[in-house]
């Protein structure tokens, strides 16, 4: 077969990384169990449960209810599901910035439900007067980002929480990206510190679970059960995920993945992440790119199409924001020799354009 | 960490087998890799295009349009979808036989669609008829199964492919477990037998690929582009899968295990697993259990509480359908040799229980 695994050592655009190679083996040894059917594969049952409550000590949440998803788009899609079923209204809706992930619009669009999106502020975060004032009886669901895709921001979480809570609705966070290098930062994010219902933090992002492992949490196990479709015949008696047959690698793997690196190597990761991002937003900005300073290990910048393409030439892998500028996510494959790496091609593109 | 692999040597429950191990290879070298972003990692789209094509052959479709799903569920839930968004009624409903597997209930639910399950005939199979009765204006989609999940059975596709025309409504093939049986057998099933709009089947399963494989295809692209949701800053420009993030490890696992095995393989398999089903059968009447007569690979029988408890109690791995009956599936992994270890189980249960 000719084609090749995509090498990350120009990876600047992706949210996902190489997994970290105790949950590799996890997973390869766990490839042919699916935690669907836990009657016939019973132990990567077992390890979904420490999964889950690996990542309750991560989000502040002691006895969470929740599960290793497809990925964050499946936890988003379950947590709008949820707030659409539970509904006092006949109309329910969700109120989020325009911040958010591309997942919602996917969830409202196979949900049948309206998602009324509020402009950020100059700083791109959640405005919470702006959530405030969309928020109106038929509201069953308000969003907010800890960790946004495109600008690596954190939303005043207990603040937005506040608010759902006065209007009556329920409160999900999206911390898919962000919630494992939020631990180790001063931000309020998670159940602990906000009111919220329910929360995404996907394994497979920073916390190098292999793919297909995000995260979906619930403070309580009655959300879980709303989403639970009776099944006829199955040796379990209901099944609240969204898919059936489930990968026992993606498990197996997230539960690796918690074991070796909860909490010191994410620590460590998000230590040198963030250092990274600190060493590209000072390096770009000597060079007199516009950049955005970074909250996160995520940096963008101003970038012509010229420079961009020149970079894409050169191999690197490396994405737009929908306003244009360019954007570098800190993953744990990022080190400080590849971005030098890149400044060097920007060096060269800019002195190739003037010259 | 304790937990350890699931065995096969005593499953006879599962529709999901043992990945055929170039499959799994494959899996390995690309399990970093993430379809859903295919400017990241161009590669594995260029295997995903190859697995749905080759999925084509193995269904009648010479230009199919479709891609690898999370799995079965997945794929079905996209066919619902897909229906409800095109249905000229404003309350689509699909009709299906009570045999279909439990993630129409599950797409029903998730979907906010009315589902109108139909009982079968006396030999498990949709009754047409019964269909034709059910159907009214607002019916969107009609499906029909090509092996069933509780007894293996193949609906009359062509006649419920006619029906579904005649109301104007779509109509919908879950071939999930079938489809990699049915190419070598005489019966009609595909988009080059009937009028099929849509049709699941899942490399995951007969096919010997690794979860998550599931098969979604389209006899048109219109199909997809209706589940297309535009994205406002990916790369490519709108999504139609129902995940965002995907799993290298499933394409590439899928294209792998189709190079490997279609056609000869597959049909290799396909004799031997018949072969299997039909001894087991005739083994079990003539011990004097009352047998399904099967009519593909899975073996459908009564067995009292008592030895079904000890079936279990001696490692096997065995389901019950919804009425009651045991229930053998014959996957790849299933041996001959199994198969008389499990009736020799039997006997012994027999015995103890007669004293």
């Amino acid at each position: 077969m000719d084609a090749t695994p995509q090498e990350f050592d120009r990876v600047l655009s992706s949210m996902c990384t190489r997994p970290h190679p105790a949950a590799a083996r996890a997973a390869e040894r766990f490839l042919a169990d699916n935690p669907g059917d836990p009657a016939t594969y019973p132990d990567v049952a077992t390890l979904e449960e420490r999964a889950v409550a690996t990542l309750g000590d991560v989000t502040g949440l002691d006895d969470p209810a929740g599960y290793v998803a497809s990925g964050g788009t499946e936890a988003n899609l379950q947590a709008v599901r949820a707030a659409r079923d539970r509904a006092a209204s006949g109309d329910p809706t969700v109120v989020a910035p325009t911040s958010v992930h591309f997942s919602f619009q996917k969830a409202a669009d196979v949900l049948g439900v309206d998602l009324h999106l509020v402009p950020v502020d100059d700083d791109h975060r959640a405005d919470t007067d702006a959530l405030a004032a969309a928020i109106d009886d038929d509201t069953a669901l308000v969003v907010a980002v800890a960790g946004t895709t495109e600008f690596g921001r954190v939303d005043p979480i207990p603040e937005v929480g506040s608010i759902a809570r006065e209007a009556g609705a329920r409160f999900h966070v999206d911390a898919a990206w962000g919630g494992f290098h939020l631990p180790f930062t001063d931000h309020a994010w998670h159940f602990g510190h906000a009111s919220l219902d329910t929360l995404t933090i996907d394994p497979h992002k920073v916390g190098r679970a292999p793919i297909p492992a995000g995260g979906f949490l619930a403070r309580d196990e009655a959300t879980l059960d709303a989403l639970a479709v009776e099944t006829p015949y199955l040796e379990t008696t209901s099944q609240a995920t969204l898919t059936g047959t489930r990968s026992g690698a993606g498990v197996a793997g997230a539960a690796a993945a918690l074991d070796e690196q909860w909490p010191d190597a994410y620590e460590e990761n998000h230590e040198r992440a963030a250092a990274n991002a600190v060493h590209l937003a000072e390096q770009l900005t000597d060079r007199g790119y516009d950049v955005v300073a970074p909250e996160l290990p995520l940096v963008a910048f101003s970038l012509s199409d010229a420079e961009f393409d020149a970079a894409r030439d050169a191999g690197w892998r490396l994405s737009r924001t929908g306003s244009g500028e360019a954007r570098v996510v800190c993953m744990p494959h990022v080190t400080r020799a590849m971005l030098d790496a890149f400044l060097d091609t920007l060096d060269a593109a800019r002195v190739g354009a003037s010259g």
